[in-house]
């Protein structure tokens, strides 16, 4: 029973606006280090999964830009014709994966998080790993270390006391602020990693079980998948499958033995530039500021940099800033206001006017 | 007697970096207007000066932007082999202009200056222009609207009241701020405005009473100026003149009559970001932002964005910023930091990274 990891890289975020766009969203670019975001997650399984067992599932609109990031790995791509959420993307990738190797052990992550600590990420999946071969639904939970209120939590069952794998009470949606405070001050809640570990047969079985609409596409596109019409069939079907994510859909609903490992490697879903500045508070300078090597700070706090366009930068006597410079747009922001940059994103944009060129550069 | 106006476009300043550097100085730049400052600075003489009476003096770095500048007008361009202060300068001006006029009239002002009532500016000088013919040394003198510590100012003598044209007790350089509130409340001081009126007879005669060096040096390049040798000469003696400026070398020592007006045209130098957004205030937007028509401000007050590239600007939760985006270099500063950019003019700069492009753009 091999593993295979399912990379979804579908997300098409604007929370790092401007630097991510619709057509290049956050996993496609270098912000948390030196390689894309796609790239450090394919990295990363290294340890754990062959090459050629990696999946990426990816809309049309990325598929050129994930083979290429891909192209020096030996791993897969799948494309999505349109984006279904996650049940049929994983439902999608498991009808593909039984084809190879019926009892494939999936391990499905977002192609976006920050990882921290490599061999504890190794060392949890490994653990996980072996739950879902015995046919449970296996998810990451991260204890959580303020009442964040932008992730789903999980419950753990009273008595699971603190051992690292747990089972599961109830998976709960986005709660309010005091809701999360409760949760926190419990220690029985976890936020959703989003990360899940189960066999092809077991997620299918329950896609059969809870989500009978899915299921009969996905059986038409199974039936489709090794002939010449696949391409066809998918296209036509995929768009008609009911979206609905995987927690929702089957995850809150299943009868199976659904475990979750509380996981501390040091995660981060990078949802906002600030959190990306509290990420790497390690690579700032002394005042607190992450900078590329062109930019000088001077009696400046708490800033953040991240040029796209190559462009010097100079920030002097300014605080608790995000810079944003790529070739055609520049952001200057608050940083405790990052959630909020992506207003900007697809907004109507005045005329762009002649700019104050100097005379000598008609 | 005509009336000839020439135009000090000799500064080098570095306060509007990174909009201005040292190939491209303030005056170069449309920063009040759409036009260069140059060229609105020429434009406000129009209903005074013949356009062929008047004179650009610019060191030979600027001499070709320049004649670009002047090409729609009928402006001559008197270029210094190297910058030798203000008396040099207008000394040289003054040779020149003795040789088409013996009684030319000489209006001297500075390039880079906002004149906002540009009807009260022209009356001012028609009566401080009557004077000079007399033989009278006259400036223009501003009322000061603070005690500012970045100019030089004129004491009135005692007596002259509040009349437009007033006697000069004496210059004074640049005060302290106690000095400078000293001035302030006592109403006896005005801001030496850097704009000048004197027949060229008489600030030659001056120049040869008070700096017998400098008078030496003009003697030999005035023997040369109509002949072949004139750039030659000009190149060998300029640069040995000695360095002095026009208020201290002549004015400051004169036995002639002194006389200041006091100017109410709205005047500014627009020494810094800030001083620009303080002068610009009625076409900021409701919460005091300064934008080019493509830049959006959010939740944000009191900014100030000047844009050379044409790159759209987004600011989001930020208050008193000036945000200078050129080409090459971008500023983030805190406006009241404004008079302090000029410290990264000519700075070496960190070596220019990779920059943090995403996978599809290599």
């Amino acid at each position: 029973m091999n593993m295979y990891a399912i990379i979804m890289a579908g997300g098409s975020g604007t929370r790092f606006w401007p630097a991510s766009r619709e057509y290049l969203p956050k996993q496609f670019l270098r912000i948390t280090g030196e390689q894309t975001m796609l790239e450090e997650t394919i990295g990363r399984l290294g340890q754990l999964v062959s090459g050629d067992r990696v999946r990426v599932v990816v809309g049309r609109r990325h598929a050129e830009v994930t083979r290429r990031l891909v192209a020096g790995t030996s791993a897969g791509v799948l494309v999505e014709p349109v984006g279904r959420n996650t049940a049929a993307c994983i439902g999608l990738a498991a009808l593909h994966l039984r084809r190879l190797e019926p009892g494939a052990l999936m391990i499905v992550l977002p192609a976006d998080h920050y990882i921290a600590n490599q061999e504890a990420f190794v060392g949890t999946l490994r653990q996980a790993a072996e739950e879902a071969r015995g046919g449970a639904i296996v998810t990451l939970g991260i204890a959580p270390t303020r009442p964040e209120t932008g992730y789903g939590y999980i419950e753990v069952a009273t008595g699971s006391g603190e051992a690292s794998c747990l089972r599961v009470e109830r998976f709960v949606e986005k709660p309010d602020y005091e809701t999360a405070l409760g949760y926190l001050k419990s220690r029985r809640f976890l936020w959703n990693s989003g990360i899940f570990l189960f066999t092809a047969e077991a997620i299918l079985a329950e896609i059969d079980a809870h989500l009978p609409e899915l299921a009969q596409g996905l059986a038409e596109i199974d039936r489709a998948i090794d002939g010449e019409a696949y391409e066809e069939v998918l296209e036509r079907v995929y768009g008609q499958l009911p979206s609905v994510s995987i927690d929702y859909g089957i995850i809150e609903k299943t009868s199976r033995s659904l475990l979750v490992f509380r996981a501390d490697f040091g995660w981060s879903d990078v949802g906002s530039w600030q959190a990306l500045h509290e990420l790497k508070r390690s690579e700032c300078d002394a005042a607190g500021n992450l900078l590329p090597a062109n930019a000088l700070a001077e009696e400046s706090r708490d800033n953040l940099v991240y040029s796209q366009s190559g462009r010097r930068v100079a920030l002097l006597g300014v605080e608790g800033l995000v810079v944003v410079d790529t070739d055609d747009v520049l952001l200057v922001a608050g940083l405790d206001r990052s959630q909020d940059v992506r207003r900007f994103a697809g907004r109507e944009w005045p005329a762009r006017p002649e700019p104050a060129r100097p005379e000598n550069e008609k």
